[in-house]
């Protein structure tokens, strides 16, 4: 069983118009969702840059100081955060290949100590991961995530535990990942969202 | 005059053991007050990562990664961003060697932009200046740093701008730029907060 957040088992479906996501497609669609949230003043969410160590850059003259020498860092926090309605909201996004089960691997120990550390400030925290094979986006909240991380004594999550404690995102082409739709009716009213003023229709 | 969010004038003074920032000292305070925040469960706020075009990458065999060629990209936000009791907290910090102003071109432009984004979604937003030969670090409220770039018809934030618009940031060894007491003062019961359970002391 799908959940959806407002407990009607309303038929969402999802307007991509590509046949399923490769690589890093579902980031390419987070950040137009982000993009289009931020040009209707409807949340302000980016994606942080990648960690990197420097260690060489040379500065020619008159052009750009170029660096020649960095190295990947694993990252310390996850991917997304940003403000919406004075909330605090955080997010990791990850695209499944497997059909059966999404691997503890895919997320960083560190990721899910941030999350851990950003629900005790009452973030707004989840898990956005898309099963490229169904073409089917779920939100998960973060303290399900980590409470299956900490206590299901396996090492991934079952494709059937994204039904059970996730949400579908629905989305369009314009806003392929509209994952303000689960924000809102988990934490806000739905009734005062479609009259707010902050520009989300 | 020095306003202090209180509305007292508390003679707050810095307990910096250093001689006064150069280069980078304003963000390493900051990212040990970070540290000291995150370790006693007050607040979770990072710096992000610099932002980088990555051209070039060699993966040699039984290494890690090699970036060979990357550029520095201008940032499109602030520096700082985080979550502080359920809210979302984002400023930019940066260090001013002249005793006379703070020149507005320290600031990008997207990052104004940026700050006016935030404060729509109802963010703790605000800018960090230390002026590193008095020793004194300021907070100042975003609305202020804003409607003074669009509207003073100058191109700088003289000295005593920050007397009279700015906050003192206490400090101390362990937590030398405490900018959460001036978010408390300015945000939360103060009372509430030498109360509250979040493990801020
Ligand atoms: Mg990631
Ligand atoms: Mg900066």
């Amino acid at each position: 069983m799908i959940n959806y957040p407002n407990g009607k088992k309303k038929n969402w479906t999802s307007n991509h118009t590509s046949a399923g996501g490769r690589g890093m497609k579902l980031e390419s669609d987070i950040n137009t969702t982000n993009q289009w949230y931020l040009s209707n003043d409807t949340a302000v969410v980016h994606k942080k840059p990648t960690p990197i160590t420097i260690v060489k850059v040379d500065y020619p003259k008159r052009s750009a100081a170029k660096i020649t020498e960095a190295y990947f860092k694993l990252p310390s926090t996850t991917d997304y955060n940003g403000a919406y309605r004075g909330r605090y909201l955080d997010f990791e996004a990850k695209e499944c290949a497997s059909k059966a089960s999404f691997p503890f691997k895919s997320l960083h120990p560190h990721q899910i100590s941030h999350l851990e550390a950003v629900l005790k400030q009452q973030a707004i925290a989840f898990l956005i991961v898309r099963f490229t094979q169904f073409d089917e986006t779920y939100y998960v909240p973060a303290d399900r995530v980590i409470d299956y991380w900490q206590n299901s004594g396996t090492s991934s999550y079952p494709y059937a535990w994204f039904k059970e404690n996730g949400y579908l995102i629905p989305g369009s082409y314009v806003n392929p990942v509209d994952y303000i739709q689960i924000v809102d009716q988990l934490y806000f009213d739905p009734q005062k969202e479609r009259n707010s003023s902050n520009g989300y229709k």
